[in-house]
Order: C-alpha cells, then structure tokens, then sequence
C-alpha cells in the first residue's frame, strides 16, 4: 500500500483558556492507505504542526514532514520504523517535526491494525492486553478544602489513584504545599494512590523541590512529577537521593526515545511518562517502554487530551503487566468526549486496558465535531500550501 | 520601554535545493521599542517559526509566543533573561518555540546595544573581543580530488582552518572515508586545523564510527562532529574514550541550555557547538560558553547562513580568548551575503573577531532583500494571524 493522503482536523473549545488544560483543542490525523484509513492525534499546537508538514523547505535535512511521508509504502510495522527514520534524516533541522509527525505516526498504526484485524498492542508484540489502574489528574484546589473535595469526587467516581498537580504548588511555601498534600491524602483514604505534579515550578532549585519531600514522604505520595525543567538531569537525580521513598517522574516532554532514556539513565527517575502524541508515536514510546522496563523503572502513559489520545498512549505498555499506572482525563472538555464515539470506560475494579479491537480501537466521530473544527489556510507567495477540507491535505506546490 | 513590534522577514533562494546549505533560506527579525530597532535571526524554518509566535493559544503552557513578548519593558538585559523565562514557561509545550525566540532575543540584544550605544559583548560583560580562527565549513567532494581541489581553495582564500564533512562521510566503507581525509590533510597542509562534521550519520553506532578514528587520526583531526545522534550521550562519550585524541565536538541542535550542558557532563565532547538561532539566542548561548569555559571544554559557534546570524554567534563567546575556533560560511547564497551592508571579513592574520560597534554591529539591507522576500499568510477561521507587511506582525485577534 502507498500512503495516499493525511489530512489534519483542528478542533478547539469555543474559548481556550490560560488553564493548564491540555483538552481545550486538539489536532487529529487521518491517514489513507490501500482504502484503509487510520487515525492519530497530534499534542500540541495544532497550527505550527500543520504548518511542519506544508512548511517549504529549508535545505536537505530541513524539509517539512509530508516530503518523508506522501506516497511512501505502507505494508508492516517496518514501514513505519522506516518511515520514522526518514523523518528523524529529513527534518532534523524542524524541531516541529516530531510534534506533527506523532500523530501521523498513530494514524499509521490504527490503519495497520484495521488492515491486519488486530489491535495495534499485537502488532507490537504483545499476547495481551493488561489492566492499568487509571488515576485521575486534575489541579490543586484554591483551598486544602477544596483539594479533598476534588479528590473525593474522584474516589466517589471509583478511581483509586489521584495525581494532584500545578495550581500554585511550588510557589508558596512548603507549609502551605504540606496542607494540600494532607487534604489529599485525607480524601483519597489509606490506601488509594496519591501522584503529584510540580510542572516544572522549580526550574533547577533544588533545595526548594527537597523543601516539599517530607510532607510528600508524610503524605506517602508514589511520585513527584517534574520538580525541574525536563532536561536538567543532575538535579532530578540529587532530588531522587534525597525523596526518602518518594519516586521522581517525568518525560511528558520528551520528543525523542533518548529524552525519556537520558531521564532514566541520568535523571534518576523511578516512572517515565511518555505522550505518543510528542515522542514520535507508538515506535518511538514502545522503544521507551522496553528500555524502562530493562532498567526497572515503571512506564506510565501520558494524557491529557481524548480517548483516542489515550488509546494510542496505552498500546506501547499494554502487555507490560507489572507497569499498572496509567494516566486517565477525568475532567476533559466537552470537545475531548465528543471526538470518539465511545470512550475507555472504567471497568468494575476501577481499572482498564487498551482495547481489544482492530488499531486504536475507538471511532471518530467525524460528524459531532463540526462545531468545534477550525478552518486553517496557509500560503506562501499567494500559493495556497495548506488548506482545510483539502482531501490531499496540501496543495502539491509545497515544494516549488 | 515596551516592545513596540517584531516583525518577521522571510527570504529565501529561486529555488531552494536538498544540499546540506543551510543559507538557502533565511528569517530575519526586526523588534521596535522606544525608537530603536534591533535586528535579529531564527534559525530555520521560516514558516514554522513565524506560526509558532502567531498560533493561537493550546493551554496555559502552549501560548504563541508573541504573547509573551509584545508590550513587555525591555530596559536591560536583565529584561532579556526575564522575557526568555516567560516564553519558556508559557511554550512549555509549543516545540517550535525556541526556534522563534531565538531570532527574538538577538534582535533585542542589538536594541539595547543600540540603546546604549555598546557592542553586544559588552553588554555581555566582555572587556573585548578577541580574534578568532575561523574555518571554511564545507562538504566533503565527490571525490578526494574533489575534496583536496576545495580544501585547497579554502587555504589559497586565506584559511588556516577548514571543516569538511557530510558528502557521503560514513556511509560507505571506512577506506573511502580515509582517501577523503588524507586529500583534505594533504591540501590544508601540516599546520592547518582540519575538522570533519559527521552530519549524526552514524546514528548510535559506535563501531561504525570508531572504524573511522584511525584515519582521523593520522589526518591529525581536531575533531569528529556529529557522529550520533545529538541526544545520544553515551555512544558519544564511549566514542571520546577511544578516539586517540581526535575531539568529539556536537551541540548545533540544543534548543535548550541543558541540552548543551548534558553534551559536556554526559556526552565527553571537547567542542561544543552552539547556533544562538536555536538556543534560545544570545543569552542561553552565553550561559554555555560560561559552562563550557568551567569544565575545560571549548566553546565554538554554529552558523551556516548570513552574517547577522554569525555576529550574533560570536557575542556569546567574544571575551573568552582561549576559544579560539571559529565557524565562518564560506560558500553562502547570495542572498546570505545579500542581506547585510557589510561582512566580517578575514584579517591580515586569517582571522574575525565581533565588531566593535553598536548591537552586532551590521546593518541589514532590507532595500536589497526584494528579490528574496517570500509573502506569509496564516489564517485560522478566516481570521488573519499573520500576514507579511503588516507591521503589526499579527493582529489583534490572534488571542480571540
């Protein structure tokens, strides 16, 4: 099969605020093949990344991503492989590229595993498909009431585990931090799992992230999430000789396999959190995953956005059955619940697993999401590169 | 004063061609505040980073990056470190972001070098420029005559440093590899510095690479750039330890400090290599040269396209004089060489040095940029977010 066309869908909420909401918009892929048809999604920023696979070229390794994937063969997993190197040769000078190429990259996959009949965790290798304990992320409260009160509805909803993160965690003091960590722990009971995330609110201070250990260690949180900025390794690792039982995690934003392998290999981390819609795709987080699980360091998913977001991020540890978190949007918008026709709903143990159907296993619903679909036009010298509703995605100028 | 405007200028070639070239194209930017005006460089992708400032907001962490620039004081460099914190905080997410910034930040550091009628070293703090060696970077020929035939050219035009690389290095067998190095050695003479850019061909192969040491060894190379990929620290550092004093040198694709930084604490490089176009501009690139400096390693600047953008990549390190290599375009486009009145010509002695002038100390051409300048229009729901010549840079409505 060659690859006939990708088209992207923008969808975005009415009004997108400066919540740290990562379900405000989204950017679908779908891809055609042979008559197949597969669906991905993009995270984040869905103009720049429309705009890295129409872009002109810059020079031999600065192309935009269509040129390394429009018409190239499209038969196995291999193919997929191959065409994610091309990309990494061909547009190693457009730092987009991985963002935009990620969700293409799903899209390929869901389309392999409606050709093969089979979900794309088989495709990968795995003889199953193992349950993973969802935790519900959502921010911190204004108040230490309202963080129990938060965390409480998510208990009531049946999740037994609750990251809590940003919302002025970090910014304050340690014993104001301390107070939200106790109302959490109090809401989710002895023995629900508590996850915080810092998003990065201490750059590279240690002393401040290890001035939040002890109430962490009291609160017996499992991890701290991005105490620092991503790629400061050194102090994710003091951080982590020093988190008296507390796991540090991170790698959401890795866009590369060697970010989320640094991050292990010299950062420390006990959990390694991977978006597929970031890293490169589903290659490129089975890579991580495998790697994670060589160097005992527990893989999570990375999710904020739809069910098929969330899809996509659980096939690379579907059959990793001792790797059992997995992140789970539990408030997301009404345009994230609206994008899939149905949704990967918790089962009666408050658990749940990649689906057991041909590729991602979830439907767009195409028709529902016309209220929130953006209309995109890009040109260059008055020559139309990109323009939604364009069924070839692009106008075959591009490269004039 | 507040930051009036910034302005984006996309030029590029007739035809831009799949050659490793990057001065092919080029994105120039103009930033106003209080009736100065400061030029400045992104390095590359010009359709790409031009969406990445005008893009409407993903979330709180994924804002274009113009809403964290326009209307904020720009009075010091202080301001500059304090406006760089603000787009790594609020394009957290948004990849393409310090590819956009960096053209930005230069261009504020020439305002205020304007401003206060001082070069940008020493705003930096530097009490001089000091000279340079710089080499012709060029590819590897066709064939070793070819490649002693350039090398050759590069000397007789005053050189006393050339770098060859890309041009099939690494793909073939390691004999080939030692014809072309032998002809380079022979052409630069005994007391030339030869230096060969791997391109990351090797990929993580460390026994393809260290195949090649043995003729980079007798050619007496300085260094082995690029051999692996960037972020593959520990193939890096196992080639240093058997490279038989040939330097490992890499860095050009850090679009953050710690990308840089790792490169030296974990990768065992002797040359790091910073494009101010990617980093984040100036600032972060001088934060490397003063890291770099600390651990012994030597700082070196990455630029392949105008002489803007090599101003703006010899301020980071004018001061520091024991940094004594220099990368200089030696076969630039003609509109790279188009763009700026005048050039960092070679001295009697071979070498450059910063200039001692206002900013960088190079005014651009605009008059003559004509023929180059490539029209923008990016819209979204109808809506214009960026349209070339409009001075404003993108309306109003890009937050809407």
């Amino acid at each position: 099969m060659k690859i006939d066309s990708v088209e992207f869908f923008y969808a975005a909420m009415p009004e997108v605020t400066l919540a740290a909401d990562g379900s405000q918009d989204a950017l679908l892929v779908r891809v055609t093949a042979g008559g197949y048809v597969g669906w991905g999604e993009c995270e984040a920023s869905p103009l720049v990344s429309i705009a890295a696979f129409v872009t002109p070229r810059s020079h031999g390794v600065c192309q935009p991503v269509a040129d390394s994937v429009l018409g190239e063969t499209l038969d196995s997993p291999a193919d997929i492989a191959r065409i994610a190197a091309l990309v990494e040769r061909n547009s190693m000078d457009l730092l987009q590229a991985a963002h935009t190429f990620s969700g293409i990259e799903i899209a390929m996959w869901d389309l392999l595993g409606h050709r093969f009949d089979e979900p794309v965790w088989k495709l990968l290798g795995y003889e199953r498909s193992a349950p993973k304990v969802p935790y519900a992320s959502m921010l911190f409260g204004a108040s230490p009431a309202e963080t129990l009160e938060h965390v409480k509805a998510a208990t009531i909803a049946g999740f037994r585990a609750v990251k809590v993160g940003w919302g002025g965690f970090g910014e304050s003091t340690p014993e104001r931090d301390a107070d939200h960590l106790v109302a959490a722990r109090e809401a989710l009971g002895d023995d629900g799992l508590l996850l915080v995330d810092a998003g990065q609110i201490f750059v590279t201070d240690l002393d401040a992230a290890a001035a939040r250990i002890p109430a962490l260690a009291a609160a017996r949180a499992t991890w701290l999430e991005e105490p620092f900025l991503p790629d400061a390794y050194r102090v994710h690792d003091q951080l982590a000789a020093r988190s008296q039982g507390v796991g540090i995690a991170g790698g959401e934003g890795a866009h590369t396999v060697h970010m989320a392998t640094n991050l292990i290999d010299y950062g420390g981390v006990s959990f390694v959190q991977i978006d597929t819609g970031r890293i490169g795709g589903i290659g490129h987080a089975k890579a991580v995953a495998d790697y994670a699980a060589a160097k005992g360091v527990t893989y999570v998913n990375h999710t904020f956005t739809t069910h098929l977001a969330l899809s996509a991020s659980l096939q690379p540890y579907a059959g990793l059955a001792d790797h059992r978190i997995c992140e789970y949007p539990v408030e997301p918008s009404a345009l994230a619940r609206d994008i899939t026709r149905s949704a990967l709903e918790l089962d009666s143990n408050g658990e749940i697993s990649a689906p057991d159907a041909p590729g991602l296993g979830l439907e767009v619903a195409l028709e529902r999401l016309g209220p929130y679909l953006r209309t995109v036009d890009i040109s260059v010298d008055g020559t139309t590169l990109y323009a939604s509703g364009n069924s070839a995605g692009r106008t075959a100028t591009v490269d004039a």
